[in-house]
């Protein structure tokens, strides 16, 4: 289950955006296993995709046609992820593109297919491009909850956030889902992500608003530490609600846009933690007094990524040790530890780099108990700090990833 | 329960080394949880230690004593690691020193202390020093057994290796020690071992000897990718067994003698593997054709530390499409993944980065039965090749650190 709050909000329409779907059984019949995103003309689009060497076929493709040519239309299919097939995996997702382009008349490197499931065996082409036309006979603006739940693989619950907001008077909205943390089989919890407003926003600073918001949200979550070959988020601004379009960061509505689309992205990227692989506890490791932003998230994520850590924190044992054991490896130069200080919630666990002597057994347990736990470490040498999200390591983590097949 | 063939050899006496213990109440009452090593007059001594940040106390005073004089003692208390201790517990460690100093009637810094158990509480500094005076009492040659049972802490099953060899007509034993099973990873983790020899070393000599075998040794293996705050190994050379002192590398003996502590060091970190915190399997992680050492080791930590492809070992699953995930998020620049191929066994998996079409199901399953399993990737670009020891992750792993404070 899901840790605390994770309803789904009123998903507005944003204008310029029709989504459909379809049941391609990609891998399991009566599944809604297909999306499509239709953009109006005049769609800026952008993206940021994994860094993994085994990208994916599709994420090899959609970089490509978002390099040549103003997309029109995305491509989604849960149950396999075309990851580790080669040739003939690069060809099929080539294929999608292409029969797509006849559907609807735009060119095939319009086209951004994206695909999360199974690794290393090869799309049923044929099913899944016999679910496209009957994808776009669906194809209407107030389907963000049905495209939600169409690229789930084995999310427990829909992700998405949505606002509105004013610029210079006119009302803009921002819609977004992503799909994290769910094992459909023996795979990997690739991420995904699609938001979209109908403000007007040049492509430059649509990628400009998409790789600014995705370092603090996207790229600083972890469940396992694993990096899936599919992981992609597209942002994409149609415009249609009027305006001028934002071509500078110096135009004041740039920021106004940039914190509406941080808290977005924050929003679906916490939700994918929330919804981690057996989570049952939300945990904010914050790492402050750093030289430098690298050596506070490396230290973040030494802690994030514990085994150790994580199952202390479904057990709820206040076994703090072990926090510092994760500070001292995560291989900061010249790291004193006699200044550094560790807070589980409010309580200070460790006081310059020892117990705290005021600390109680009892308090930590109280801290632990909790659903939502903050992390706070202060390595009393800089001004530096980061923040990035985790969840704990329970049995059902063990459950969902080696069980599947029981 | 460990994995494999973990029985205690016969443990042969080494000339010059005496083991005594007792039960000290450091943690838990009616255990042997004080271990003391004495060493004849003129035996050479040498060290390696964790690299960690939060390196505890005992580990700091270790390695200034052996920097500053020839160790006779050491001093070993499980129970507690000593470690984010502060000032405290430097103090600590140094008065269990200076009393067994004041015991035995060598000088301070010729005792070594170390530590292993929970972090970040205070040494019951009365009752284990109350406890060198018996220990000492019960210092004999034949003891290498219970000394290998006092240093466990979650271990299942105490840790041993032993040899006879022949040097120039005189036969010499070497033996040792070691103890896991928690915050495994190189350089070094919650391990200690201890190796002694009766061969005639010098100190320079005996510190090259351990400094090269424990790369591919102690530095290859990983149960959770978390260091400890206390990891030490210790090897010793008494020279009782007689004969002319090995002085250098170009000495014949040298090389010899390297054979045996490198067969040594391997048996004694791969027991920690086969002992690792719910280890139901023992995997070997081969990395070749990489363009050097580095990358090899980044590729094999990322497969042996994934907890994907740990629990998919655990559920004897052959899903060879998170090995490809691993490979591609080890950050080896510029990787060709259509020239990587991987091997489950003696099957080939993936072919050329895509799935190999003669692979089947069955092929896979079969050495995914097996409880020992090695992993083979080539990168296909260079010479290069490493190889890492780690075990599967099981919901006793979670137990183990959820339900149980070691």
């Amino acid at each position: 289950m899901a840790v605390g709050d994770v309803t789904m909000p009123h998903m507005h329409v944003v204008q310029g955006v029709k989504i459909g779907s379809a049941e391609a059984y990609v891998r399991y019949p009566n599944r809604r296993d297909l999306v499509i995103f239709e953009f109006a003309q005049g769609t800026t689009v952008a993206g940021v995709f994994t860094q993994s060497a085994f990208a994916a076929a599709p994420v090899l493709i959609s970089k490509k046609h978002l390099a040549e040519n103003t997309p029109r239309y995305l491509v989604i299919n849960t149950g396999n992820a075309n990851a580790a097939t080669g040739v003939i995996g690069y060809q099929n997702a080539e294929a999608t593109c292409t029969k797509l382009a006849e559907l609807t008349g735009v060119q095939v490197n319009q086209i951004l297919p994206f695909s999360t499931g199974v690794i290393g065996e090869q799309l049923p082409l044929e099913r899944l491009t016999q679910g496209l036309q009957p994808a776009l006979d669906t194809l209407n603006e107030n389907a963000w909850s049905d495209a939600a739940s169409g690229i789930m693989t084995t999310d427990t619950t829909p992700k998405g956030a949505s606002e509105q907001f004013e610029l210079d008077g006119i009302t803009y909205t921002m819609t977004g889902i992503s799909k994290g943390a769910g094992m459909i089989r023996p795979n990997m919890a690739t991420m995904l992500s699609f938001v979209a407003t109908d403000a007007p926003i040049s492509q430059e600073m649509t990628q400009a608003l998409l790789q600014t918001t995705v370092t603090h949200s996207f790229n600083r979550i972890t469940i396992d530490g694993d990096t899936s070959t599919n992981d992609s988020c597209i942002f994409v601004a149609t415009g249609l609600a009027g305006g001028t379009q934002i071509q500078s960061q110096s135009d004041a509505r740039y920021q106004k846009v940039l914190d509406v689309l941080a808290g977005i992205m924050n929003r679906l990227a916490q939700l994918i933690v929330r919804d981690g692989e057996g989570a049952t506890k939300f945990i904010t490791v914050h790492v402050e007094g750093g030289e430098n932003t690298q050596e506070c998230c490396d230290v973040a994520y030494s802690v994030a990524e514990s085994p150790l850590i994580k199952t202390a924190l479904f057990a709820s044992d206040p076994n703090w040790g072990r926090i510092v054991m994760a500070i001292g490896k995560a291989g900061v130069p010249n790291l004193d530890a006699s200044k550094v200080q560790v807070w589980l919630g409010d309580v200070q666990i460790c006081l310059d780099g020892g117990a705290n002597p005021d600390y109680t057994e009892e308090a930590g347990a109280a801290v632990m108990a909790e659903k939502e736990i903050n992390i706070r470490i202060d390595l009393g040498r800089g001004t530096a700090k980061d923040t990035v999200y985790t969840c704990d390591l329970s049995y059902d983590y063990v459950k969902i990833n080696a069980d599947y097949r029981s």
